[in-house]
């Protein structure tokens, strides 16, 4: 059994991730395919980065996860398998791996350049079926990434927006809007473990916002809230509605934890 | 083989739907992962549980289905497995499994509280992947309910608009409108047998709209038909159009279904 | 190992590609099904039949294509398995399998009249589930086509809009928009041979739009561009953007491909 995940920009509307898979299973017809998200807004790497760091550590070892949001296909910029120490990353080298990558030990990088392992002829518009799926296949097969093509030395890489000291607290940015309308930022806990027992409340274009809290119902329907989501990072949604559309947030705001103000205590909730 | 269906509102433009599937295969990596639908309205309980009801029969024996559109996900709404003769169903007690739980008779109720099944550390805000997902991988490797929780002797059940006499008629509402704006009522054919041979017609808000058919092709196109739909329920539909649209329907419209009268006959095809 | 395929217009927010899967898997466990797409605009058979076209032989030998645009389910129209050398397409009898089969040699063509081989009772809205999805199945498990109903001589076909010859240039039309907004021509390298070393410019509307080059980045950021599409099909994209939202193309718009004269040459980049 080997799992294969997919994040793309292919949408499902058209047949493009049914044909990726397709060209999967010509090859390993063994393969467990699955699908993260083929909707990362058109050329949108940074989303499709984010979407395979917050989901790729909860599949099992061994699994091959390929993300391609490739608005260079085509072009110059280079293709890529990675492998950590559990999985196999494969997708164009233009920073859509590097945020999962950010939490990883790379053993090797080498570069897609083996034709034989591609299919012919390769089309100048879409390479996640000419390339990104047989190679993953065969990787799947047991292939050593060094048959694929020469070893690099790195890798392009996305800025990510690190939390920064500000006073007393601690800015970020939201990176990342989710269908909830949950505005979800690059802040972790472990970005202010001093905290951890305090109250806080969270600032959004300096005006405080909502409070701190462990999960959306400890504050009033329709009210807004600060949590840890899913994937360890800081978020903010409203009970019931959609943080993004009632607080006109978006990626890029910037983001402010403190602790709470007496003031600010007395009508948190 | 075992099969698990899922039917959630994570919509599938985020990694929620196939972070579900990491959690699952990496308990069950056999698992046959169907889903049944990601994109039920956030938050509306009613409309997964009606797209459950409709679907879970139609598969095999044994198939555990899982049901999470769960508005109160961190609070205090108790997670459950529920047993019956032919399936195992999994989610939160808010009523989403409880339309299709009315058609079948219930063996077990158990709440799911051993943590020993969960991923750990849980998150407040997805239990999809850290509770339902690894509870259902966990059934469909034969663990028994028992092991998960207390047994329960009751779940929350929504209430589902029953079909009433309305004088030579029968009145329903429309409980979901489907992607090709078909509006589907409560109404089966069971609710009025002493209609099987007579013609009908349909109102809506008190006006005819249309006759009762057997299939959308009886009527001409861009007409309005009310057949029985493929879950056994009676819906009104535009041949070759938006019944939604073009009527102006919604859910929660009461329907009414009479016996036709002389003049509605000679007008109605 | 056998690969159902499922290319629809039943959408991915209601339970019918969930549930056609169900029937699949009721009679055959080991189907491996993957979805080409479910989100065919509602009743449009000549975007199925492209989808199809687009993406049926990226499949390995065996696979079974079902396609499933029907808006007239449920009346006269007949449902179909034809069989070529590679391929076993199934669906209704309205055009919808005719652009796969265009470049296909047929070796049977069978009316699936054999209702032992259906769900009962079939609905009459969701053939779907209650007739292709079984009959695929049975398929899978090696019953032969002419179990299903009688043989026919020939299917219903939907005119393909064939390049033409236009003074010096060749004359095609859209056929399809994709996700990206790229718009997708009939016209095929092999319809212009002896233009294979010349430039070529592609006008839409008698105007000059753009050049013809190898890959989309051959032209700035923000500018049209006429690459041959994965799929082998001319098609005119915007690096970076969407062809058809910029210059508001459409399905059936006449577009021309001539030999660049040397003033658009000078311009063209």
């Amino acid at each position: 059994m080997c799992i294969i995940t997919l994040t793309t920009d292919f949408g499902v509307s058209d047949w493009f991730a049914g044909t990726m898979k397709g060209a999967i299973l010509n090859i390993q017809p063994r393969a467990q395919i699955v699908d993260i998200t083929h909707s990362i807004p058109a050329g949108d790497v940074r989303a499709g980065a984010f979407a395979l760091a917050a989901s790729y550590e909860f599949f099992s070892r061994k699994t091959i996860h390929v993300a391609i949001v490739d608005p260079g296909v085509g072009g110059k910029r280079r293709a890529l398998v990675v492998q950590t120490a559990d999985y196999l990353f494969v997708g164009p080298d233009n920073g859509v791996l590097s945020f999962a990558l950010a939490g990883e030990r790379i053993k090797s990088i080498h570069q897609l350049t083996n034709a034989r392992f591609f299919l012919t002829p390769i089309s100048g518009t879409f390479h996640g079926r000419d390339v990104f799926a047989p190679v993953a296949a065969h990787l799947s097969k047991g292939r050593s990434p060094h048959l694929l093509g020469p070893k690099l030395s790195d890798l392009v890489r996305l800025p990510w927006p690190k939390p920064q000291r500000d006073g007393s607290g601690i800015r970020g940015e939201i990176v990342y809007i989710d269908r909830f309308g949950n505005a979800i930022t690059g802040i972790k806990r472990e970005h202010f473990p001093e905290f951890a027992d305090v109250r806080c409340d969270v600032f959004v274009r300096r005006k405080r916002l909502c409070p701190l809290v462990a999960f959306y119902q400890a504050v009033r329907p329709g009210k807004p809230a600060a949590v840890f989501g899913s994937s360890g990072f800081l978020e903010i949604a409203v009970n019931g509605g959609s943080a993004a559309e009632c607080h006109k947030l978006a990626v890029g705001d910037a983001i402010t934890v403190r602790p709470a103000s007496r003031h600010s205590q007395s009508s948190s909730s």
